[in-house]
């Protein structure tokens, strides 16, 4: 086992003030607000250097253990945050908040500027590979290795990994990070700020064949349908690591504005997927499915080709859709988990579940005649 | 949200007139076949400059709604597609055909050659790498960055994509495609007219380790089992983007002719698959499974290791294959996606289902008795 | 197809004795020791001129069917295999042992290192990008067109293969390989002796997000929270191909010692996996699950985010660990697989269960009044 942690090297050595902070994101300080912070912290690892958070009054016994030397809170839990025994370098400090997340959300990215910025390429790589048509920005960075094919285009202030390949006629928008082994189709488009993490494959042809029977009668073989569209991406989109979003058929698949993928999901051919809908990791789309506005999809859900979610509809995680769902609202359908033994009675039984609701059928006929 | 979807690009400003499509692709014209098709699009997009098809009788209204200026169609639509009302440009086409999904994949393959090339490297792209003993076939296509190392074996027309591994005494059957980022592990093949999309690694190691206790007996730690076979593919086989195909621990892991996959598949060590049979994305396949010919498993669906499924065996999307299946046929396992509330409700019962059952014999008893 | 099966090409010319085998790895020779082991192959491959294994009593039927020249056997079927109709190059060879399994890992690692090597590459390969600030030990191996960025350090005897990356500050420990395309991102470090296989990303963001109302009141966004912390892995971990472990959202996302992950496997930012813990493919543990040592998730499995698993909890393959589970034990859930027509009857049933269970209540009542 690595004997340093990772997280202690993201400490740094000058701290920043919680006034400093005030300052520049809001909210309101209270008790020792010249207090020094020199990390963010989960609440059960932040000592008197680091700041943490409490989005709820559920965690009050945590807070109350914990010693971290600023904490974000809602209102209700500042007294509790001031209240703890106090360290041996002054008083505790609290940062109070109507929405303690989404002040969280804002210091991670003032942290990420300001104390702890990302590394990143300058300029173009003396190793990457631009083709002679290609147009790329002066200000965009390109990795190394990195491939940017005739016609494709690369926007002010995007960003390509190492190995990232843009393939012909493809075009990056302005502000968008595509991470290392990123592919991005030829024909393929992704809007402004948007990040792709590694690994992903845009624009790889959907899975479309023909079946065509073999002359001998003993099945058929697949023949290729060319996918002819291509994949385009709003603005605000953030897709996470190796997942697949396949080129249409014969039109397009679409991500609106603001979707969030995170990894390993796929995306079959013609989807459309609506603005600021998110779907948590290892989640399958099939072909043609149209996903609304402002959903979510929990890990592991499947849906199947060609359905209709409306906005507003969440799936649980590991559910599978099997038909349109076009009222918002909270779906499931997930086997609960059980000790082998119970599992195996009960699935065993559940096999002979609709033999059971006759018999029970029957007994309620017999008692009422 | 990009202005200019990428579907409008693949427009040609050359139109080709249905009668040229006929000649070249058969089936029977009817109606304006000098009418010109500049793209193929599905049914609700198309306008008069784009061809569409038909394939199933049910889809009539949608037809009769369209505006698309030629229509792929069984027989029975042929007057449906030619009596809607007429467009200003001139008349519509029907292009009649027993089978319109298969001649609409002839078509999407006519035109990918003829009139929206798919990009392609030409030649050894100055950057790749190939040692000194790989033999790349003079006609073979190398991209950027590819690798092809010691003993490998490109063959004719083959084409490595930007960044593309080929390990040392591996083979690319002539006409064979890797995408990018592929990897073809050491000693692995692919046979002829393959395609293997982008990011896909064959021949990583399969999952072998043997349990050694720990001397303190707190639990076991595994001991490495060396995977000592390859991978072997055959002819005609599609695999999608980010799938892993590990190599065998003795012998070898085996994907026959013409079998297909989608995206993010996984195919552990040792296992067969059968000629042309076919997985949708997310599929999982444990080590030692052997599957049959003609095949079909859903998106998402596992099978366990070292089971058997015979030809023509069909699993349904998310399904888990437990136990080994002999006989052809339509398989399903799927929990009923359900709002959240009733599922809540019969997954709890659910875990009482053996009682219940129990229960139900009790009264059925004493209503005998 | 492939007329030969890559397998083939893993016999070596020159054999080797069992004897010399024995004094190597240990055991019992019985029959034929001087028998020449030209490859070792799973039992119903094997010929002559092969070495193959029976781990249990229930195979004695294939044991006493095999051609193999020499079989690793437990003592009770030493005789079994020594009985078998002679062949025509002399008598059979057993090699016995209590612990079969063990014995043939041990075996193919001794194969793996004296007659079956793997291609590896040689120093640092001439297109590698090397930083100026990287730290490579002098006995490292860099593989064509890697990158190691400023500040990263690469340990003795590592290796890197084809196009991986390095990211500033990350660490490669001692004897540890990442396989072609593996991403360690910044700041994220992996101990001794590890193995990483092709197209896994270790350090993308975790799935972090804050909702913020739009103003138009149609719904929210997903502000970012970037993920400010690392991956931490321990000694003697293998990852499998096209895998993804997230950084951390505030700490860092660990592997402790002896983990082993199969392929595609999803490991959400902040989970903490103990030692010796195995999960099969395409498994999905969810942000800030804390899984405990010695434990095995199978293929497909998801646990849900914020979860607790104890030492040596095992969970069946395609399971959805919704609650934390605190006694060891075996625990499953998976709908069970049946002909679709049945299954298509429980599963509608299943949508009543709760009210069949109200009306088999009823029913009791009834009888007992």
């Amino acid at each position: 086992m690595a004997s340093t942690p990772a997280a202690s090297r993201t400490a740094v050595p000058s701290g920043v003030t919680l006034a400093e902070l005030v300052q520049a994101l809001g909210g309101q300080p209270q008790g020792a607000s010249q207090r020094q912070v020199h990390r963010i912290a989960p609440l059960p690892d932040a000592d008197e250097t680091a700041l943490s958070f409490v989005a709820h009054a559920r965690y009050r016994p945590q807070l109350a253990a914990s010693r971290a030397g600023v904490v974000i809170v809602p209102p209700e839990l500042a007294q509790a945050a001031l209240a703890r025994p106090a360290p041996p370098d002054g008083g505790w400090a609290a940062w109070v908040t109507p929405d303690p997340y989404a002040l969280l959300a804002a210091l991670t990215r003032w942290w990420r500027v300001h104390r702890q910025p990302r590394p990143a390429t300058q300029g173009v790589h003396p190793t990457a590979w631009i083709a002679p048509g290609a147009r790329v920005h002066p200000t965009a960075r390109i990795g190394p290795f990195a491939v940017v094919e005739e016609g494709a285009e690369i926007g002010a202030g995007a960003e390509l990994g190492a190995h990232a390949v843009v393939q012909a006629g493809a075009r990056v928008g302005p502000g968008t990070r595509l991470g290392p082994h990123v592919v991005l189709g030829y024909d393929c488009c992704i809007g402004a700020r948007g990040l792709v993490h590694g690994g992903t494959v845009i624009g790889a042809d959907g899975f479309g064949f023909a079946p065509v029977p073999l002359p001998d009668g003993s099945g058929r073989r697949w023949d290729k349908i060319e996918q002819l569209g291509a994949v385009v991406i709003g603005d605000d989109v953030e897709i996470g690591a190796n997942c697949c979003i396949d080129r249409g058929a014969l039109g397009d698949t679409v991500l609106q504005d603001g979707v969030k993928l995170d990894n390993l999901i796929q995306i079959g051919h013609n989807v459309r997927v609506g603005r600021h809908t998110a779907m948590a990791g290892c989640v399958g789309v099939a072909g043609s499915a149209r996903i609304g506005a402002f959903c979510t999809l929990g890990g592991g859900a499947i849906v199947l080709g060609h359905l209709e979610l409306a906005d507003h509809v969440h799936i649980s995680a590991a559910s599978v859709v099997m038909r349109s769902i076009l009222q918002p609202g909270q779906y499931s359908g997930i086997f609960p988990i059980d000790d082998n033994r119970a599992w195996e009675k009960n699935a065993a039984t559940l096999r002979q579940l609709h033999a059971l609701r006759e018999r029970l059928k029957a007994l309620e006929r017999r008692m009422t005649t």
